[in-house]
């Protein structure tokens, strides 16, 4: 398997240094070297758009995606037009940073089937397509672990968000495919080629498995420090016809809690040597 | 759907009320009139099989599984050679105690691919088909959530459970269905109906899962307290022909701090409204 022996495709999420303020992720990043940014939008906050993105635009950064839309499954018909709105938001933050998508974690309504949830699914984001067009800007399905299936995604395999993918049938739709997630379905890269064939391939994002894990959200690996094949999966996308960015997306308190900057110097030797 | 009426098909697991000894399991469920036990093989260090058996007797208990062998997989030869001795184990205690079953995790080594444990645990499984034979007591592969993919069951679904149940195709072999594990599963009806056909359904565990769920092993829910449709699974199971026990496996850190006789009282509630 072919490694990887430079930092052109690295990117990195804002979460993954979760410490630092958008305006300390773009310096640092782009000190050490690395051109690609995911931006999660509680960063955001309170923010004036035009300043960040001229300061990405300072520092020849590129947006790759904006983290996160998504939610669309609710008993509540209300709680439904609410995340439209939260939706269409995130649309507008997207195109205001120069960023082509946004990634969907899609939700899921504990008191209702996983099959009626994926029905408000499909049918909140092709509510959503038009503005999505209109701002130039994409969105992409993350299927989440099946330990998510409760409350986060009733997308729980690449094989789900394909099938939605392809009824909606859009090119504003795609998918996001997080090593994190899928990495445990023998299936994976036979879906793998399939979403790459339909070019719905629109991100990738790598982390580790921990054994033992010991936290739902903030136990996660850096790249090696798991089980996941991750440079497995990544030639498996390379085949499917991918090139865009490897995106590192860790949570871990573990992580956070050590100097960041050089933290940051970990992601790129643990990028290097397991992606 | 059709609800449940009497306690005939109740089991519980002898974990789901942890604090107790076997013998205070065996009396406390059989005062509570359970007439299915399914017994944990630590509580058995120790103690006297035949004494044990004679006390299941004396209180009418049937004895639905022993719980568990299984962990095949390991880069190690030596050690999946030690896990062969601790199932020959496993089948010998079933078969001193009349439990018609062993119920198998099946284990995962993070050290090397799922397939490669897949097809460990394939091996290891066949090479016990003579002394479960033997000794008349049959193996259940219980698939497991793929939250334990990395270390506890490179079997993550009921379909990976079919197909190596199917290859090995012997009458000592059949699965048992856990609704923690696969309820998140689209293809979970479609399995189910399959395992039935092939006369493989040998055991069902009932509990719930929580939202959210804070722990990745004791922080499962009584039967109502999740998002499960636990009742449509067990009609499922029914419809593909199963009639056996209903058996209550919960782990849970909440409901062992509680008095177990009360407990013991709300498990059969749950059972009655919730299974």
């Amino acid at each position: 398997m072919t490694s990887i022996d430079n930092f052109s495709k690295l990117c990195v999420h804002t979460q993954t240094t979760k410490p630092w303020t958008i305006e300390e992720c773009i310096s640092h990043f782009s000190a050490a070297g690395i051109k690609g940014i995911s931006i999660w939008r509680h960063l955001l906050e309170g923010k004036d758009l035009k300043s960040i993105k001229a300061m990405l635009d300072a520092h020849q950064m590129e947006v790759v995606s904006l983290v996160r839309g998504g939610f669309f499954p609710a008993v509540d018909a209300e709680q439904r037009d609410l995340a439209l709105e939260d939706n269409r938001l995130a649309i507008d933050q997207a195109a205001a940073l120069g960023a082509p998508l946004v990634v969907l974690v899609c939700g899921a309504d504990p008191r209702q089937s996983l099959e009626i949830s994926r029905q408000q699914i499909q049918k909140g984001i092709t509510a959503l397509i038009p503005h999505a067009q209109n701002n130039g800007v994409k969105l992409a399905i993350e299927p989440l672990h099946p330990m998510y299936a409760g409350d986060k995604s009733a997308l729980v395999s690449l094989g789900q968000a394909n099938d939605i993918c392809e009824a909606i049938a859009s090119l504003w739709v795609g998918i996001a495919i997080d090593v994190y997630h899928l990495w445990w379905d023998n299936e994976l890269k036979n879906e793998i080629i399939r979403c790459g064939k339909n070019k719905n391939i629109l991100a990738f994002h790598v982390c580790d498995w921990r054994v033992p894990t010991i936290d739902f959200l903030t136990d996660r690996g850096l790249m090696g420090e798991g089980c996941i094949p991750i440079r497995q999966i990544r030639m498996w996308l390379e085949e499917a016809g991918f090139d865009g960015y490897n995106e590192v997306e860790v949570f871990s308190e573990r992580l956070w809690a050590q100097d960041q900057k050089l933290y940051l110097e970990d992601i790129k030797k643990s990028y290097l040597n397991y992606t």
